[in-house]
């Protein structure tokens, strides 16, 4: 449950992991100048307008949100040194497998859903090229504009296939919530390629965005974090009214870096609601909570730490954790969660299944023996 | 925990309840035809413009939103007749203090906002004259058009002086979140007459008002009561972290009708998020939680329903119930709660805290010695 302040990877992983671990989210750097080599000439000259800043720039934590001690030792930015991630995270922590999943989430809050999609194609190649095929450990998110939804299913038809690109990646920031039909060649798309669709924290109110809460703009950066969970809500619930999950029965959705806890009151209304209006919504056949186990999956960086630890276990019993909770670090942004200290002690089987085995399953990795829990240690 | 679906109050009501108890929130029947006796001239052709749907009419429960059972014999609209009130819900629940809280939620997002404070006007004399003086049980609330702070806080000097109005009303749906400065008038009227601010769930995504979720807007009413807790949400983190209960330590506010366990995992993480970035909020001294404690109390209807017991009671406690939770039955809504139902069984302290005793010490309501669990029954 330490989840807040800046805690340098180094200072605790004096002994290496034994247990080998999947980290579901590690935000390698893919700013222009880095993916800029595989954009497309016409837009080489054109930072990415777009975003927009809703809440005005806010503070953020760290340095520009990122580990002080992420950073490489030239100076360059944290994230974008390969061997740092490996030293830092890779290694120390016996990582089998690290989701990448960059930082720009900018473009999908950009009018121009052309340029954006250029952008998208960009990084991901940029991520194939330059970080999954140097080191064997690393998969890759198919980052997708979703702002023109027939663009972003022809990216995932494009890199899709490939078996080092393990997700969709799209920000919580939208226009309309996720499952608006507005996004069904998306999820086509992901359906073809056994692909989860994971929305990650990110560009709220900027650009296209309406406002990040319902009731208008916030004014600091705090708040902007203490409410996360709404937005991703709003997803959620979506999703499961809009009877995505009955029409793509195959789609799996992850909910990354909003907060794990807010989402179980979120089901057992959701419950409630269902059996008083089931009737509106004939294509909704299930308790909502029913497809959640089922479909949707959470991260565990950052998870509440709770008043003590009784209610902590009821928690994530309420919340199917043993099915539904993956770890991620969120490494190298500066509230990351080492796997040591991210959770209180957990019994064997709950312990493999968050921090390796559901990720496992879920993106489908295949075991390679270095040290699980469940199986080896 | 009988949230859903529309129970006649009478199928339960065979016994009079035995101890009294303070409802805070009857929605007494506040429409155009029956205010408008007491609206300016200029305004009485004038239907109010203004509140536009903003999901596009979504269907609601039972008819109109209200129990059909709560219809008068005439057919007038439920919630318009003072003697079925009595009848049904007063009389038979033993209610000795009833909150009046109407319906004239549209008015607060019509872009005309001085028609908005007239219409806020005209209910206010209207509910002072027709409700409050023919039954000593019933207490209002002062509807504002806080669209206008100024003149906002005009209405509360014009009737706030009053005994028997004993909050400030506004809807959760907002142009900005409640904690920000823009706000600040209607906090210092509040605090000169020693008001509660109270926010009702309603007009999300109406009017004036950005898109109900920071994702955009929803497509089934469904959808919209599944996301309550993220709009008031924005609320309570805004009140929080904008430190209004440092610039106004008097100031209460109540959170109603968007559910209750939400609010948990909420303080968790704004605990955490104040614990690692309060240096960039020097005004807000000390944890959030303290802060909710201390000015904010939460109405039960909807409360959610848990799996087991066990957590209930675990969500309880850990939003000090005791001191924050105050009944109410949103009479004559379709999803109406009973005081009988509403709640599993509590032990006698927690019953009368929640049913009556923190909602008096809060709208500082004398005990009338009608039967209260905690002194005489």
């Amino acid at each position: 449950m330490q989840t807040v302040g800046t805690t340098p990877p180094q200072a605790e992983s004096r002994t290496k992991l034994k247990r080998s671990i999947i980290d579901c989210d590690i935000h390698h750097y893919t700013a222009h100048e880095y993916y800029k080599d595989y954009l497309p000439r016409r837009y080489l000259e054109s930072p990415p307008r777009a975003a927009g800043s809703g809440g005005g720039g806010h503070f953020n934590g760290g340095v520009g949100g990122r580990m002080v001690d992420a950073i490489p030792e030239d100076g360059s930015p944290a994230g974008s040194d390969l061997s740092l991630v490996q030293s830092q995270l890779l290694d120390p922590f016996n990582v089998e497998y690290g989701i990448l999943t960059g930082d720009s989430f900018g473009l999908q809050s950009m009018a121009d859903g052309e340029h954006a999609a250029a952008i998208a194609a960009a990084v991901n190649d940029y991520t194939i090229e330059q970080w999954l095929a140097r080191d064997g450990r690393l998969r890759g998110s198919i980052l997708v504009a979703k702002q023109v939804p027939h663009l972003a299913a022809a990216e995932i038809d494009r890199v899709g296939g490939r078996s080092d690109m393990v997700q969709v990646f799209v920000s919580s920031g939208a226009m309309k919530p996720h499952g608006n039909r507005f996004y069904d060649p998306i999820f086509e798309a992901c359906c073809r390629y056994n692909l989860p669709f994971t929305i990650h924290v990110g560009v709220e109110g900027n650009g296209i965005h309406s406002p990040e809460t319902g009731a208008g703009r916030v004014a600091h950066y705090i708040e902007t974090r203490a409410l996360r969970p709404q937005n991703m809500m709003a997803h959620l619930v979506s999703f499961i009214f809009e009877g995505v999950f009955e029409r793509f029965p195959d789609l799996k959705v992850v909910l990354q870096e909003a907060g794990v806890f807010w989402v179980v009151p979120c089901l057992w209304q959701m419950d409630q609601h269902w059996h008083a209006e089931r009737a509106q919504l004939p294509l909704v056949k299930k308790p909502p909570s029913e497809y959640f186990r089922k479909h949707v999956r959470v991260t565990t960086q950052p998870i509440e730490a709770t008043p003590n630890r009784a209610i902590f276990d009821k928690m994530l019993a309420s919340l199917f954790a043993e099915e539904t909770l993956m770890f991620c670090s969120d490494y190298p942004h500066w509230d990351f969660d080492s796997p040591q200290l991210a959770l209180p002690r957990l019994e064997e089987k709950l312990w493999d299944r968050i921090f390796y085995r559901n990720a496992a399953e879920l993106y489908g990795l295949p075991d390679r023996g270095t040290g699980i829990g469940g199986k080896q240690s």
